[in-house]
């Protein structure tokens, strides 16, 4: 690599830097970057200040946003009365991609994780605790992830939230649609056994 | 991937663009790229611009560098009168990590590929021979991949700088070291033996 050109060894290894990306992907990355017209490089130089220049969080639901408050919080055809928690900005855009959830969402930015030093208080809940009691939400849903840092989430956020004048809901957990029951975990299994409907409950 | 902030969004195209990055990597990144130090960012996005800005061919060699000509060219403790003709300046890296060329290089940036509507006339062949005309160099190192493209190219180049007072050689083929014999394909196995060497000859 120190064969190189040093302003290409100081891509490459900025390049290196990044999640998943290695000595040898550095190096293809950044002979491609060299190889690509000026333009597309511009554009994508640009578009990295831009990106830690213009997002941030909203200051409603802490999503990621150009503006503030978010086109989704601003949006007066969502219902605003029923917020979704989840725990990553990602994982508000897979509940989006589903089409299914028509409401608002609360970003925690995390889950509770002993292990890893978060306690509840490193997570969006006091904002959360506000938002239930000035914007008249009457219901919200639980979607943390069901691992287990995300089910203790679920429950310490079920605790707290106790007193408040709210309905709680937890997305429901079982056996992922299109699958092969022979391939899911005993886990899975066991608590879609346990949390059997009616057929006609539905 | 629509349901983030447009100029996030703007990222995730733009770093799909790269090669082997999909749409998940590239969102995967874009989001680092966002929770990054705000120094980090700006290196990234200052030494893609830097690169394109600084980095050019040198007229003498062709391999990538930030002046004219390049350190190599212009290294007085090289041997100025062998010459190794490489395909891309990743294969002049490979060379000088071996540590064992003292040389110049001349890098042709591709090979002959007729499928690939690839010629002669598209590789720096005419500026190798200027070269060899100018420089007083003594020999040529052919170090082409030993692909069917490179293979090609090699013996073009053998045929076309006969008429010049220089000597031409090929790097040697056969089973890579460290390798086990029954993991070598047959060319490779076909050619070792041909070219099977006195044990005293080195």
């Amino acid at each position: 690599m120190e064969y190189y050109p040093p302003s290409l060894v100081r891509l490459i290894k900025h390049l290196s830097r990044l999640p998943g990306v290695g000595k040898k992907t550095a190096t293809r990355l950044a002979l491609h970057i060299l190889r690509s017209r000026h333009e597309e490089a511009r554009g994508l130089s640009q578009s990295i200040l831009e990106v830690k220049d213009k997002v941030r969080l909203c200051s409603k639901c802490f999503g990621l946003a150009d503006k503030d408050p978010c086109a989704l919080c601003e949006n007066p055809k969502r219902d605003h009365t029923i917020v979704c928690v989840v725990e990553q900005p990602s994982d508000l855009v897979a509940l989006e991609k589903s089409g299914a959830f028509k409401g608002l969402y609360h970003v925690l930015h995390g889950a509770i994780s002993p292990m890893n030093g978060i306690g509840p208080d490193d997570l969006k809940i006091k904002e959360l605790v506000t938002r239930i009691a000035e914007d008249g939400i009457q219901e919200l849903v639980i979607a943390t992830n069901t691992n287990v840092e995300g089910e203790s989430t679920a429950s310490y956020l079920s605790q707290v939230l106790k007193p408040y004048p709210v309905t709680l809901t937890r997305i429901a957990s079982g056996v992922p649609m299109g699958s092969d029951l022979k391939y899911i975990d005993e886990v899975t299994i066991k608590r879609a056994l346990e949390r059997r409907q009616d057929f006609n409950s539905g």
